[in-house]
């Protein structure tokens, strides 16, 4: 690895001791060249638990609702500003036992909902870099940092990817402990990881210890877009499927647009349900300081118990449905957003091109397509739940295919 | 100059081409470390112009109303993000012809008026910075880089410079040109620096080519503190007077605590009357985009020329009698500011114990007193029109003293 490329993670696993010193180092001084533009980071305080492990030296950073002792966890909230962590979350512990240095928290959306952070996106800074784990995936996009940390209920972590140019992946619900992550919805919450390349994920996933062993692409099914994508993300979309084609892949063209419009339905339905109980306390105690959360909890607390649970039965159907899809097509792509970053920061963006994949659970991951101009798009891929080494396999295909044409 | 304190420009003078260039690589650590938390950075992006001369190597941040071709200069405002500057002031050149290196430029309030940018004190974030000249203070403070720039028109460079616990220096009026920087009132603007201690101040100035052969302190004015000084304040200004004499200086008290109320009130009528028509043409632009820059514009242009007038044959029959008192007293020791930096981020601060001065156009510096706690105080010491040597030695002395007491 050489030190001025210190982006990609699976270059920094094969990097000697001292080549990872000085990726470091560089690291830091693309911070102290790039942040003061970008505002990626909540506080840089490098903190380290081990020198062994297969992510010896290699820094990461983690959204700022995830809990961090010692250091800044304010849940991107002006009313948490100053709080410092008690305790390492889980998944702090688990990458800190693996030899990674936690570099530092990233900027979050407040509670991960929707008031946006100072983030700017590092490919175009007029405009959002997504969210709600906006920090995360700007600061591996303007390198960084090769790795960081998100969470995604609705699509926090792959449309900030896809809007930033980068590699967003959401492994199957459930796999990593939540324990230390600030909830929203609970039953949608999931721990997801940004890269630059499938590549690094997928090294990133066999340091975790995860099978990485997935079976070789061949039969892709694609959903057509639907009336929410816009034009370039509709010709970047089907530009990438002719290209798969042309390389060998059976693309099936597959209609899941009505399923994914009544998931995503059913999963906002949840989402508020279940986030204005959990965020009921704190409202009672900040009220409308908490901005557009405060109006998300009364709204929320409207909605019958009856509403909520025909949403979850909806959902589980919906399940059963896709676990026979996907043994048709054991990998399905869609877009990863509706468009490119919206211009401006006022808002991080549309989630529903991934809400339904993140109440199925399923693992999905976003890759950069190739794109003209500097505002990325993202594919987004899917599979089966419990398939993540298949996903990482086919992500890593795809993206060589697309880097070839 | 060891690599782990290059906050020192005097240090910096003196050392090897090599230790300057781990210095600056220093400089760039710590701004990645504590950046993200105090946000004293516009933009990072190093310009120089030549390797030699007395300030070669040193990094030096620049007020972002100063204009700097490449960069950002927008200005402390949103109406302005994204702009790029066009060409160096002349005060950017001048540094840049002498070897310095243009790191990058500093968060400003608005048009170096009120609204704070996002800058915080990194002796405690809860607290101000002060301002307008935020970010060069702040950077300074946080040994982000040894030198910065700002400018005042009552109190933007002194008042940060007491707040974060650092040396500010307003030389005499209209010592360096202002070409290239934005003005506020035209009357009143003066470029200001910001370094660790008054003995990097005056090596400063000798490597501008300036006089700093003054002569030796040995009677100090004291102004006895007005009521608008807090106790804190007024305890450690009384307190460095003490040990001054204690150390053999002659401090003479001086009452002019009425003098200079009214000669703040009469630089406030030239501010409000200049800044007005300087900005009229922007507010009919923008109108209450400007915010209290609009309420400023709409009440200056109320002043009726005649008591714009009045105000400045006002200051002008204060610069007499002041001539005269420091024929007696050539140095005047003040507080630097009514107190420490105030709590929150919503306001700058109090500019009036540094505004008579910028008005009289006579040099200023405040240095740092002893305080316990964390809130740093200034001492602020004047000295005659065209006496900055002088007043660069005296400072040096007082310094020294108070170190040693």
């Amino acid at each position: 690895m050489s030190a001025s490329s210190p982006e990609r993670l699976a270059e920094w696993v094969n990097a000697s001791p001292e080549a990872r010193t000085r990726a470091l180092a560089k690291c830091l001084e693309t911070i102290a060249f790039k942040d003061p533009r970008i505002h990626a980071w909540v506080q840089i305080n490098p903190q380290s638990a081990t020198d062994s492990g297969p992510l010896s030296g290699i820094p990461f950073g983690a959204k700022d609702i995830i809990d961090t002792r010692g250091l800044a966890t304010e849940y991107g909230s002006q009313i948490y500003r100053g709080r410092v962590g008690v305790e390492d979350a889980d998944i702090i512990t688990e990458l800190k036992s693996r030899g990674a240095i936690l570099l530092g928290k990233t900027q979050t959306t407040a509670f991960a909902y929707m008031t946006p952070g100072p983030t700017r996106n590092p490919r175009n800074v007029e405009h959002t870099p997504g969210g709600s784990s906006s920090g995360s995936a700007a600061a591996v996009a303007a390198g960084m940092v090769p790795l960081a940390l998100g969470t995604q209920t609705k699509g926090s972590v792959l449309r900030p990817a896809s809007y930033c140019g980068v590699t967003g992946f959401k492994p199957t619900f459930d796999t990593f402990s939540m324990r230390g992550v600030l909830p929203f919805a609970k039953s949608l919450d999931t721990l997801g990881f940004f890269t630059h390349t499938p590549e690094d994920m997928r090294v990133l996933w066999r340091s975790l210890g995860r099978d990485s062993d997935g079976a070789e692409l061949s039969v892709l099914g694609a959903a057509s877009p639907t009336p929410t994508v816009d034009v370039p993300m509709a010709r970047a979309f089907n530009e990438s499927l002719v290209m798969l084609q042309q390389a060998g892949l059976t693309v099936r063209f597959i209609n899941i647009a009505g399923m994914l419009s009544k998931l995503a339905d059913a999963a906002h339905v949840v989402m508020c349900y279940e986030a204005a109980r959990f965020h009921q306390q704190r409202y009672e105690e900040h009220g409308d300081r908490l901005a557009d959360l405060a109006e998300l909890v009364r709204s929320g607390l409207q909605i019958p118990e009856s509403r909520y649970d025909g949403a979850r039965r909806h959902i589980d159907a919906c399940r059963q449905k896709m676990a026979e899809l996907f043994q048709y097509t054991p990998v399905i792509a869609v877009p990863a957003a509706t468009g490119p970053a919206p211009n401006g920061l006022g808002s991080t963006g549309d989630p529903t091109m991934n809400s339904p994949w993140t109440a199925l659970g399923t693992p999905a991951i976003s890759i950069p397509m190739p794109v003209e101009g500097d505002l990325p798009l993202g594919l987004q891929l899917t599979a089966a739940h419990g398939n993540d080494a298949l996903l990482l396999r086919a992500a890593e295909r795809v993206a060589a295919i697309m880097a070839a044409a």
